[in-house]
């Protein structure tokens, strides 16, 4: 762990450090379950396409607050993603969301078709399970956290978290919200899955209840502050540099934060959100100052 | 536990007060997991249809066998018939199977819509690894053992298992494919997920080494015997007391056992391997007796 007192930190290195970290890990699990099938090649396709790593890192990050990376946070940030990818090759389906463009290629059922797309969906969300159960985990963590971390994962996206957040996305379309119901559907369809990331890190560090805590709330602060980003970055963006389409919310008449108040107000609003984060992260030493610089990112992120 | 050898078994009875069992205790969970969401509704309509629960009654039954059945055997019970109900759920999506019909009523995309389907079918996937990893359990079973539980569910149900079968059964349509790849297919695509129901059963109830290997060669057997009576029943059943339609494999081209080696040759092929199931279940006393009458029900079933 590098001294970020004497250094500056710099962000976008230490990114690419993570981001090829967990890209490493991943591809390292792909290639002991390898299997020759069109399901496996739709699975890596969707999963191996250059993601941010957005939630992953959150974990590892969220490890070395506390402590430091061991394995089993290794495996559960591979989880994560697994999930996340899941989650976007199944809102991507013509029955969902309907998108061609994701991570700069062609969505999971235009590449390959529409029923390799669902199932290589639920085996990404299976595999999650299966990683995070593997008996070898057991040399390196307790079986009781290991199953914690199954009963917050499942808990966070399943049928009261963020599988119900796209059930709302979707029914939302065309219906104008208001700004409570609007941040209650981000808090379930995003916002859950990236607090379990940091709550998963910090449990698999051994973290005391006062600093899940306190991670707790940068989570719901920064979860919130994406998806307001994400609603601006739908407006502003620049299609290639985010790698999907731009506009797609105005099209669908989906209620958006720039919709309900406006760019300008949305932008505040996220730095509102941001500063929330950063003054949770003040009960931290200056291990968390890569924490800070993440929370500052989501709301500069160009994509 | 009834003394079978002086009362005789009635398997009816047996399977009867099993199904009320399963549903009771399903039902339970889901008044503890209550949402009054459209998503809860959709995944309770299907789960609730009156089912065979062939599944999660093996679980149990396994578990008798072995010893009693504990709490954790009806959460896992309860878990496996909520994956079973998301696989048909996906199955029967447009892209996919595309049928209407299913536990004698409209399939969840006829009755809601597709992307809720899609959903649901996920948020039950879901929620079968929330119930198996609940922290209440931990006061009835060690949590190595419902990691490890979680374990075979998930890799019986991945990207090795259940829907590497499904996608092979996609794929084979209109193909003729021989004997080898059909039992191959239909080993990963029912096959696994009875095994694991037995396996996870046995465990849950704390089963000798011994006894898990002799329990496996049984379902193993058994779940080959389902699928070659699932494919005569397409033929000549009654899609009334089958609760869905027939003749469905020969309009889509389907490879199946009658289709291969004709009805007669795969009724007598079905025969073999439930003898093969009640061989393997001699290394038991007449505890086991539910298994052997189950075994049997399996060809001589209606639906």
């Amino acid at each position: 762990m590098p001294d970020y007192h004497s250094n500056p930190f710099n962000l976008p290195e230490y990114l690419a450090v993570k981001q090829k970290f967990v890209n490493d890990a991943m591809a390292d699990i792909f290639s002991k379950h390898f299997a020759d099938t069109r399901l496996f090649k739709a699975m890596q396709y969707s999963l191996m396409a250059s993601g941010k790593r957005f939630r992953p890192i959150l974990c590892l990050t969220a490890a070395e607050v506390v402590n430091e990376i061991n394995p089993s946070v290794v495996s559960a940030a591979c989880a994560i993603e697994m999930v996340h990818t899941y989650s976007l090759i199944h809102d991507d389906l013509p029955a969902m969301d309907d998108d061609d463009l994701r991570r700069g290629q062609p969505t999971c059922h235009i590449q390959f078709d529409e029923p390799t797309a669902i199932l290589a969906g639920d085996a990404l969300l299976t595999l999650a399970f299966e990683i995070l159960s593997l008996p070898e985990i057991s040399s390196v963590q307790k079986p009781q956290i290991m199953l914690q971390v199954v009963h917050i994962l499942s808990k966070a996206i399943g049928c009261r978290g963020m599988i119900e957040g796209q059930m709302m996305d979707i029914r939302n379309e065309g219906i104008k919200i208001g700004f409570e119901s609007l941040k209650q559907m981000h808090a379930l369809k995003t916002g859950a899955l990236i607090e379990a990331s940091v709550h998963i890190g910090a449990i698999l560090a051994d973290a005391s209840p006062d600093q899940i805590h306190h991670l707790s709330i940068y989570a719901r602060n920064i979860g919130l502050a994406f998806q307001v980003t994400d609603d601006i970055l739908n407006i502003e963006g620049d299609p290639m540099s985010m790698g999907k389409a731009s506009g797609t919310d105005q099209t669908r008449l989906k209620s958006t934060f720039p919709g309900l108040m406006g760019v300008a107000r949305s932008k505040e609003y996220a730095q509102e959100l941001v500063n929330n984060a950063l003054q949770a992260l003040s009960f931290f030493d200056n291990k968390a100052i890569p924490l800070s610089a993440l929370a500052n990112y989501i709301i500069e992120r160009k994509r």
